[in-house]
């Protein structure tokens, strides 16, 4: 998703009154840059931790990037130099790629990423390079689909916990609405057929038209995969409302296990391809998270519906990707060996990591949603809370941000339904950071519990043995 | 400018009936693509000429692509290779690019667009780098700035011709509409105070507020400037209104001389930056026609007032350029010698190549309009028309695509009032095919007053003497 890394701005301090007006959407909030999620950032950004020059600084765990198999990618630019040059030492090639602005995208990148997308699904659905619409990033896809698939006015349904960055996404420049799908930890926030019933129930309680539902698969935040069965219901839900469903993969490789994720072209896969429900599926996937390339800007749309994807690349002129970038990456993903190695060693990192955090976090008293997959852990914090609300997450959340100095995301900027829930980012730092992070973690624990009388800190491994209240 | 090279679309073909519904933005013709100036590009598609391969092809002049001046860059990348790598020989430096995704865009780069826009102005107009807002191409600069400054159903004033893919860029996801400023060839297409103020009436006629007025200067498709004193009645006009006013300035590098263009900066310069001025003016650039860089997807907003500054920046999530090519052109850029060196031939290849088709074309005994900036002349064939009428121009265009086999554009695509102009590209070509590309006009113009009884056809150079009837 297209994340902001630098939210102040020097501009914002003199700003003028003009007296010549702007738009509705101009002076409108709906970008979102308010919420918790957003500015949790400042904090960061204010006072950077750094192991050696601020070791006392805010260490950065609301932002979802993948560093942690880096090394792979520059040791094959090491290897192929050239790549980046076009193909040859010198710069031949260069002139077609600078002058290419097809909205069609470079034909051997398309073919590369219909390839990348089914090696990451191991091979069980098919991805045809015709049907792959290119934008510049996951963030443009899902406002693109939004213009196509609702008017103003309309609703998408979406389960809660959700990105935060969705509510600029889909509705800032749309004017379409979000209507929640309410999920709930007695179940592990699975998504159930009640509770899609509900929610477009409440739209249409609400007098509002329902467009479609959006899924993330695997979930951000939760960093888990959805099952099987669920997708099936989701499926037979949009056909019978008969409405549009977008699949919002960009996790998809980064699912520590392959075999754990279904995507929902083998759900279609597996039912045949039948015309009344392939005509209403739109996945989303970029390669901002899998391979680690967020300021590359690749996005893209696979729609089964042929009036989407003409209508996608159309509007795709609005936010087209570099050829340069095309051109390396089209190299760089069409190298079968390369992407095997890559998204093998990805996955076992990423595992690690995550196993590294929620034992860590478990040794600190604290239990996570069993996860598998992402660049992040969904962290209850339900136990700590002073009440069971919203502005007691608040509460802690800022605690945590301050005093404890980690940028940590509230359940609430996700809309989740249920307080003292906390997204945890942890591929975007060293594994030296993480435990330094965890450490801090651990001691606030101690010292909320002593607070509380329970006992005095421990401080070091003893935390190891405690247990959320 | 977001051009689609490639139109036909298999998926077209195999378009089924789906029973889900898709937006009204979807299914609106406002993408444009049925108009001639697209339409006519399915002729060059389907037949292209080839000097050798292909001879009596269709020779593309509908596309304002800027290719007379590419050696230059491929011999700077030639002396700079490790440019393109990040810096160095090894590919250190990667890891940081590819992570970037602030939507300030790299401040090396708006360092070196800032500056390459003021040497571009021969320095008489200051751009400073925190106002720089990056998007990807001038498409989407300008759509952002529409979407900020007009609601739907809201006007923008545009003299006419004008770039027919305004009607997309304007209109279509943002649902505000264009209401034309009529320019005549009486006065050689100038923007007059009365013209100014008819099409205000009209808007307001029609119950539309009118946002703003947007200019592009130098014009396309008109390949001219506009005069100092007609651009101060346009400020006092936007400052009378209480209006906005969006100077698209992407061919501002393409002036055959710099003393013969005026920024709308230098008359905010000028006029000493008075606050209820400038905070209504935003400039828009791009890097794909003056360096002739249209794959690269660089556009830019330059904006006076803070509070556009700070939500164009926000909303360009949607169209990021990619961290690569930022990082590539910001050391580009920055090579002061370069720059000096590429602007000023690029000055001298297109004002030769400019004397080149009108002498040509007049030598064919067809006038085109002065013209001293840009890829393309603004050519009359009003004197060849059956009638003054639209349908004529259309008459004689489809002769001139499907016979003489050259894509122009007819004036009718551009808006134009009157009947008979057509703009013709010439940077987008060599030389030799230019010379072919004025050898075929010159045979249709004989072939024209034979059969209507003028005189036989004279072939060669013969028909220099031709005047236009």
């Amino acid at each position: 998703m297209g994340i902001l890394l630098e939210l102040h701005d020097t501009d914002d301090q003199e700003v003028q009154s003009p007296s010549v007006e702007l738009s509705k959407i101009a002076v409108s909030s709906a970008h979102g840059e308010d919420s918790p999620y957003f500015s949790g950032w400042k904090a960061y950004d204010e006072n950077p931790y750094h192991e050696i020059h601020n070791p006392s600084g805010v260490i950065q765990m609301g932002l979802a990037e993948n560093q942690v198999s880096f090394d792979l990618v520059e040791e094959y630019l090491e290897k192929h130099s050239e790549k980046a040059l076009f193909g040859k030492k010198t710069n031949s090639g260069f002139r077609d790629n600078a002058l290419f602005q097809d909205y069609h995208g470079l034909l051997s990148f398309r073919k590369a990423m219909a390839s990348f997308m089914e090696q990451i699904r191991g091979g069980r659905a098919k991805f045809e390079p015709t049907r792959i619409v290119l934008t510049a990033g996951a963030t443009a896809a899902n406002e693109l689909l939004t213009f196509i698939l609702a008017n103003p006015g309309d609703a998408l349904l979406i389960p809660t916990p959700y990105y935060p960055g969705f509510d600029r996404d889909l509705r800032w420049r749309t004017g379409v609405n979000i209507v929640p799908i309410h999920c709930e930890s007695s179940n592990n926030f699975a998504i159930t057929p009640e509770a899609l019933e509900a929610a477009y129930e409440t739209a249409r309680g609400l007098n509002l038209r329902v467009a479609g539902v959006l899924i993330t698969n695997p979930s951000n935040p939760l960093g888990a995969t959805i099952q099987r069965k669920v997708l099936n219901e989701i499926l037979n839900f949009v056909v019978e409302k008969n409405i549009h469903l977008i699949s919002d993969e960009i996790y998809s490789g980064s699912v520590f296990s392959s075999s754990e994720f279904v995507s929902m072209a083998e759900i279609l896969e597996d039912r045949k391809y039948k015309n009344n429900e392939k005509e209403r599926v739109h996945i989303v996937y970029s390669l901002s998270k899998d391979l680690g390339l967020p300021g590359f800007r690749v996005g893209t749309i696979y729609s089964y519906n042929d009036k989407v994807v003409t209508t996608a690349r159309r509007m795709s002129s609005f936010t087209l990707i570099s050829s340069q970038t095309q051109h390396l990456l089209a190299c760089m993903l069409s190298d079968e060996k390369f992407v095997e190695k890559y998204i093998r060693i990805n996955r076992e990192r990423l595992k690690r990591r995550y196993e590294m955090i929620v034992n860590g976090l478990r040794e600190a008293g604290i239990e996570c949603l069993k996860g598998n997959a992402g660049l992040f852990c969904w962290m209850n914090l339900g136990p700590f809370l002073e009440d069971p609300t919203m502005e007691s997450e608040l509460e802690i959340w800022k605690l945590i941000v301050n005093e404890v100095k980690l940028n940590i995301s509230p359940g609430s900027s996700c809309h989740c339904s249920e307080p003292g829930w906390f997204r945890v980012c942890f591929a975007n730092m060293s594994e030296n950071t993480l435990e330094v992070a965890l450490k801090r973690i651990r001691d606030f624990v101690d010292k909320m519990e002593w607070k509380r009388g329970g006992r005095k800190p421990i401080s070091g491994n003893g935390a190891g043995d405690c247990k959320p209240n």
